[in-house]
């Protein structure tokens, strides 16, 4: 359960439906009493439920939620209902199917992830970066939770990660005996992550005896030659993998040994498909 | 040029710097003097440079522009230069670089497509629908009038666009006559567009003489067959085209004939690869 | 049905509530039920109801409404009731009358216009422009279709509206057709709507053939001339009026056959009285 | 001056310009250098330019302030100039003539409402109400003080002002020297003032001996016999004067010999004719 | 009873629970049902309940109010229960707390100098000036009422108040009956309060004749001495203290017969100790 | 750096200047030109005055920096100077001097307290909690950093922190070796912390193996014994100290051996002194 802010709710809402539905006050046919239903047209991992029913209740509908974050629902199932009048199920519609197609779609990518990796390694977990696409965090999260990921790291605030770009701002940039010392002392209840970009740089990184080094854009042989000297040089030291994998390589990675992956591929998923359909009741 | 909202930009910075950087932070880096280099690594159209800087100028950076939104880079191209401190320096990279890889990834998809179908039919125009990602729409529009395309309709309120949900709400849903005529009592300032989703529709539809007629999901060769039928039964009405047109089958697209194509494609588009180097300065 | 996010609502009652009613405060009687009740003393349009129940709801007031926005109110009709706390009734008590009786008279003056134009001419629609008072366009456009209007334009980017200061930076800021051409070109799904200052630019604008010619500030006689000459020039081409027209001279204006008036007078309209009393409950 | 929050200036310009001008766009002269003018085409107070260029400013343009607000300027006065890309300028145009056209307006009846009164009583001063019209309070205070005028009172909570409403929840409603004396126990640094619709109600209100007594919808005979009695039975209390005055009939008010006139009437003053001129330059 | 925007309440949380609380989902326990009691260690006067309740209920918990904002509380009182999902309760916690314990603070820090000065002068006022912890004034004023003081001024535009610092840009900084006068004539609605900062400046205060003299870090015996000298100079004139009081000595002020005490102190009371356990329900 | 969006500096001039400065315009002196100085009255860490800047500069201040968040102040010091209107300066000089008092309040606390630890440890730790006073956020997090200390968690999906109220949720409360574990298994990136409230608790928690465990509200003997018992139970586990410890009595705490100090006390501070003048210049 994430808490989402109403302005977020609001912003959506005023992005889409501002000033109303123009055709359906043109047609005349504003005060119809009517319903709306959302199915799904394939199966898939459920998201956004929540914001769906948030945006709605805030058009005044009566909701009626079929379904849950983060279950699975089936092709042809259906998601919510909502009724109330033909001008608010107008406003409602593209908004609420936009948000729901999109976050499943996030959320079934993160799930297809997820499982084939598991298939090859049962204790492996796949976590998501902080680049989600700009102005969707509040909905990514979420989506990524609902599909079985975990959060690599909310913001630069939320754990301690040095990239080759810290490490430039030393005279003796590849002191990295020197750099993990300065992290351990001022952030002791941080886990210390360092990001090693080629096999060189892994291996003195491993030397400073970090908590995690991750290896961005490394090859499955790379990755796999590199866990193998981790055991000897750092045998506390976990080894994660980021850059370039997706749901159709990540079994090669899986089966390198690593244990966690960190990717950005599920915030481009394509969006799952929802139907839509409005109907006058009487 | 679109203006975006401070508080748009300072919900970009909020959501992935608050509470600082804390690795920049731990390092005791924050107060060296640097710059930051935003290289793009690929060609192609710019967008997002006008956003980057404000996010930039917002943490005291001073900011040089090297490019301009809405032109074509070469890959190596800088397209801006920072300099200030390392605190601020890092607490601006990734959200600025987020930007931009977005922004040009849209522009970029979004500038294929229009040469790629322009090369068959140098009259036609693409234009991108109010399904963008939720949550994006101040990007994606600025996005896609970088990329050459033009913007379906901003908003619910902005066009009149009659769907078969609206028409449900008729006794007689497929009295397209009366439904267009309610429409141009009532919107004496907009084009009456209307959309089908079968022949049959189509047929209806043309009969009614709307403005403009918007074939859902058809065919190639019903969309020529349509576009034939059209100038016999409403010489007046253009036909536009939507649902499941790309940058891949554009072309299969325009060789119809067709003026207007109606696409969420860009969105979804993979982001621009832009490198980013923080340095040191004397 | 309009959306109008929280932030608004919330800025209304800040505006004028900010830390209590001091007066029921020091008089000690803040936890007294009662309720209120708010009579219009004159008959006419009803709007604003939607956001005054929105108001006295957000401070835990009981709301009855009894009537409804698009309504007529004969004079003495009760529109709403609330109960709850004297405090809080202090609280609702002139904010709200004081939307009821903005948009009351914006949406009265708006029903007098339609009606007086309509008995010259049934067909004629009279549009609100963009030039509402600044901060009040999101009561200002309910209550224009509350009023029985239309909307003129939302924005700068709902239609194509060409004026003088667009064809200035032209090098032929005569050349209509070229500027017609270019407007066609790129912005196909609206109408192209021209704005002409002087006979002799609405004869050249009529040449390029536009969707919609508007006249601004043209007398009675010169419009007459004008749908004349249009019809000869220009057949497919409507001619609306804007400048100058209110609920006094519009009648003039009918008479000449117009078929669309664009104006800005009922955002000046006189409020509505509307009396509100408020009693304790046993 | 006065301090306005950036999320307001932001609001002003996306009420009006969200998602550009689509009409500069498409005719393609966004890039075009260019200035804007904005003349007075009366004489008259001026008021809203410090807001006028924060909205020009936000755009990117470069303002030049030819005026001051508080000021006079005669007709055909230069208020300001703008420059910067036809994008930029025809985006700022109408949502800025729209602010200086109503703060002038509020501005201009509210310096002529002074003028008339001080010719009779120079000493007499005129408050603007909270009744500001809903939205514009941010713009309608500053317009009051540009204008020679006072602030009534801000809200609720910024002084004491007992309306019958208040009273009526007390058992015994016209006890006023109860009233006064819980007013004044609680509210030590603030005036007790006291409204009274009758004139029984003001003679019993004078007895309790409030600071100010409001006399609501008085004639001006009423209210000079008023003032003669308060000056026996309470000659510390001010007569305040609220309720129907305005520009035309101030003077009538004026010659009752009150001192402090209460009013909402600038709120709803005719807006100046503001003419403005775009050129591109070279 | 003080309206907060909902936007404040929604700070709150984004402040401490943006993005989940991250024990619990690893932990797997979200989506147990539970309940959360909130329980006075010590006793004490009550504030922030009302927006406790808004806090929880925005998590879509479910609340009961088992006391009151500006009652008193016995140790061991309930102060309330919330009940719903593990997920919830745990993201509701300790923001809830956390406000409670701060308003409960104030309050009753507030609560206790008013008693102690009462005893020795039952007529005397507290105000808390408006010098609140930055960021703090939506639950600093209410804690403030619920405490049983009142506002000083809840801003600079509220009352009149006349510092030093303002009369330094008089060419005569000492002519106070000139300052008084211009006051008294622009805000004839306002008290006219002036501060003085020794006894000199006080005595020509008095000879001014403001309504209210605040004497800023006078000791007792000075502030004993200005009272009598002001029953001969300004007999009208309310003496007030402001500058170090708080609840240890007040009663030493209190003794001086000063019947308007001004005070910051409550403000930075130490929180109160409130007790929160959860437990799952079956 | 700490990046702090623009609507938190207009909420602070928003709670304080609504409306400006009564005093300052009744007096009329509002065009006078003038500065204001900002002087330290005793020696201290210095902090708020970037948000002190930003805040003056809205008001069109210009300001001139002459000290450094994080650095030393001598009392005397000047910490910065602005200039312009003297109506502008009014409404900057409170809310600036209550930020700056606060904020140096605030950061001088924490530095003592990491001084006073340090000189019996120099290798101790302070960080500060999450309960910093509701709704001051945003400065207490940067004066925390400029006081010395370092972010004990940003907020509950920043760290992963077992409280007893989490167990509570468990069928076996105290099976610690099973939480602990599903903690790893599901937060890999960051250090598994979890709260001990009794010596029975301690123990258990230890054997456990989590990466730190936090002690509250536990006494220097108790802490000392547990230290020396971790040593052997846990030898990777790092012991943490919260609840109760202030800059009285931190040596005691600091004299266990601790490496780790948890605390909210900063928070409390009692705010800087700092004198503000304002003077006319010619």
């Amino acid at each position: 359960m994430f808490y989402i802010a109403d302005s977020q709710i609001d912003q959506l809402l005023s992005d889409d439906i501002q000033h109303g539905d123009l055709t359906t006050r043109a047609l005349g046919i504003g005060q119809h009493p009517g319903n709306m239903v959302f199915i799904r047209r394939q199966s898939g991992r459920i998201s956004g439920l929540t914001v769906a029913s948030r945006l709605l209740t805030k058009l005044s509908l009566n909701v009626t939620l079929n379904a849950q974050d983060g279950h699975d629902a089936l092709a042809g199932d259906v998601l919510l209902t909502a009724t109330g009048s033909a001008a608010a199920l107008h406003q409602g519609w593209k908004v609420t199917q936009n948000v729901l197609e999109w976050s499943c779609g996030v959320a079934g990518y993160m799930a297809e992830m997820v499982e084939a990796a598991k298939k090859i390694n049962p204790a492996i977990r796949i976590a998501c970066t902080r680049k989600s696409i700009p102005g969707t965090k509040f909905l990514a999260i979420p989506a990524v939770i609902d599909g079985g990921g975990i959060i690599h790291r909310g913001g630069t605030a939320e754990t301690v990660l040095m990239f080759a770009n810290h490490r430039h701002f030393f005279a003796q940039s590849d002191n990295w005996h020197h750099q993990v010392s300065l992290l351990r002392t001022d952030a002791p209840e941080k886990k210390i992550i360092v990001e090693a970009d080629t096999m060189e740089e892994a291996l003195l990184a491993l030397q400073a005896q970090p908590d995690i080094l991750q290896l961005d854009k490394f090859s499955p042989p790379q990755i796999t030659e590199l866990i193998a000297l981790s055991h000897q040089i750092a045998p506390h030291c976990l080894i994660s993998v980021a850059g370039g994998v997706n749901r159709d390589n990540i079994q090669q990675y899986a089966e390198t040994g690593v244990e966690l992956i960190v990717t950005s591929a599920p915030y481009y998923a394509i969006p799952a498909d929802i139907k839509v359909v409005l109907q006058p009741t009487n």
